[in-house]
């Protein structure tokens, strides 16, 4: 079947609407022609469905993804996802966000598009703020984003990213009973160094115990984090002391603690916020991350795994992704959610990746 | 037992040297007294073990720690790991490396220590030359580095830090078996965007099949990496050439790959120097590295497991320890070895991770 290269599509008479778009969902019938993008063209090319022609001569596979490659941005890579999901079987169009995909079963022209892909080169960054926008543009049309990310091999991951709370609620089910006895006679800690020592027994017990904030030094401390004293300070639990003595307001612990992390401004409104919603956060060191966040911890001597793991991103970040990839395997790995938090001043956003197979 | 504070030590009697160091390996006798450091001496106060008098006063543990975080850099950490390695029931001995480890089952006076421990704060870097620094110095007196790091929660990763070949040979079994059909007669390939497409069924198959190069595009075209298509080029298997046609020298193609990925020089180095090394180097971004390498590919319808996954790092790197511990993390929990490697100029350094209960 002869088509022609015009402009940035490749063109189809009548007979090629009915035996590729009718038959197979490849691209757009207008007027009484159709219109293959250069991905779309390219994939039938190599199967030997169409021949194309430019400037009345024919042009071999080769020769067409080269000058598709110096004509659209980022062809190569359309490509390779484009064809690794035609092989799995998807009816694919193209549309703004590189592609819609339909779910199994349906095609174009019968039932709508499930999914928007968006095709990238692990070698590209992509930031916080688009990343967000594209989530928007999805979830406005109730489609699922994904991300598919094509690696120095030409391999393709896929990320299905969304809002935390796209699927259920984002909640956990702690909501910090501070009992009469803890919070009315807020107890002495010091800051020592980068952590908070709570010499106060019954107090730390209660803390520890019921709560699973800090970590027992010995019998009778708890050492705190930064953020765990700043929190029961807010929450009038601890009155906060500095080594020589001196009392510290919650600014001036504040400060502090931004001088031994520079990232604590950032951190601490998201572990709060995660208190608030009833999660239990706890550091994600061993992880690599922020936090690990527990829904819920009943009692010390059977503690849950914890449900998922956070980073907080300042509002600029841009996701280098093979590190992306790391943190998102690594969570997948020890069967946790990967989630990363960023404070947009009027409300945060927690945006969540999950590795799928298509 | 009453021992006094003098300059960075706390000293105890005759009495003290029995039943302390004789019995309990604490502390270093010198002359008829018992020489203690402040996490030695903190560690026994808080065990009621010993009461430490500083100008004639007693004083009590909170103070004796506050004291001494502020004449001891490090104070803090270095309690919490000599706590936790006492608990463990390890003889330990204060040293430059912060604690020397003995065996269990020997002491202090009896056998010889087994392992350095070096406490950090997950907060502080390390730099790669001070890591191989402090290898060299375990190395060279046959001992076990152990990085020891103190998270923000207190809690402690310790690490088994040495060079790969420290346990066994740090080799493949796959010597790039070049055959003369390979290599005598090299094939053109064409540097397309960021990736090399070889156009030619026999090599592409010989090349993927046999020796796991590139990615299959389709049945007739390999894909390869910027390394991997270099390598070919070095070794006469391929012969690069530009988009537009133009014959790429090895330099040339280095350029192009260098502005395709700022990284590229310093991955080549290693990439090339695994392969010779009998590896089979393959892209590690699913796990965030350069690299997840094998030691053999028999067959491409049975590809085993990836034996480690490997990052390259400029010599003047610094381990950020939150990173550093997820890039290990993730590692381990597939099963993998994790490797740093750098290039020293006269020789390249591969510094193996593995985390490990003590």
């Amino acid at each position: 079947m002869k088509t022609q290269i015009k402009g940035n599509y490749v063109i189809g008479d009548a007979e090629a609407v009915s035996a590729l778009y009718d038959a197979g969902g490849f691209g757009r019938p207008r007027d009484s022609s159709l219109q293959l993008r250069f991905t779309e063209a390219a994939y039938l090319l190599s199967r030997n469905k169409i021949e194309i022609f430019k400037n009345g001569k024919e042009t071999d596979f080769d020769s067409f993804i080269q000058f598709a490659a110096q004509q659209e941005e980022f062809f190569e890579l359309k490509y390779i996802v484009y064809k690794d999901l035609k092989e799995r079987g998807y009816y694919v169009q193209s549309s703004a966000t590189d592609f819609r995909v339909y779910p199994r079963g349906s095609k174009p022209g019968k039932g709508s598009a499930k999914s928007f892909v968006f095709v990238r080169s692990e070698r590209v960054p992509i930031t916080l703020l688009e990343l967000t926008a594209l989530i928007n543009e999805a979830q406005n049309v109730r489609k699922q984003f994904i991300l598919a990310i094509v690696d120095e091999e030409s391999d393709i991951t896929y990320y299905d990213v969304k809002r935390a709370d796209a699927v259920g609620s984002f909640e956990g089910e702690m909501p910090v009973p501070f009992l009469p006895e803890v919070k009315n006679k807020p107890s002495k800690a010091v800051l020592f160094k980068e952590r908070i020592i709570l010499a106060d027994k019954e107090k730390a017990d209660l803390l520890y115990k019921r709560s699973f904030f800090g970590k027992m030094m010995d019998e009778e401390r708890l050492l705190l984090s930064l953020p765990e004293a700043l929190y029961l300070a807010e929450n009038n639990v601890l009155e906060l002391f500095g080594m020589n003595g001196e009392k510290l307001s919650d600014e001036e612990f504040s400060k502090s603690a931004s001088l031994i992390d520079s990232e604590f401004p950032r951190k601490y409104t998201i572990y709060k916020e995660l208190k608030e919603k009833g999660f239990v956060p706890k550091t994600g060191f061993k992880f690599g991350t922020h936090f690990r966040v527990y829904r819920k911890v009943e009692t010390l001597d059977k503690i849950p795994h914890s449900e998922f793991l956070l980073s907080v991103v300042p509002l600029e970040y841009e996701f280098k992704l093979p590190a992306t990839s790391g943190a998102i395997r690594l969570a997948n790995s020890v069967r946790k959610r990967m989630i990363y938090a960023a404070d947009l001043g009027n409300k945060r956003e927690y945006i969540e990746f999950e590795r799928i197979k298509m």
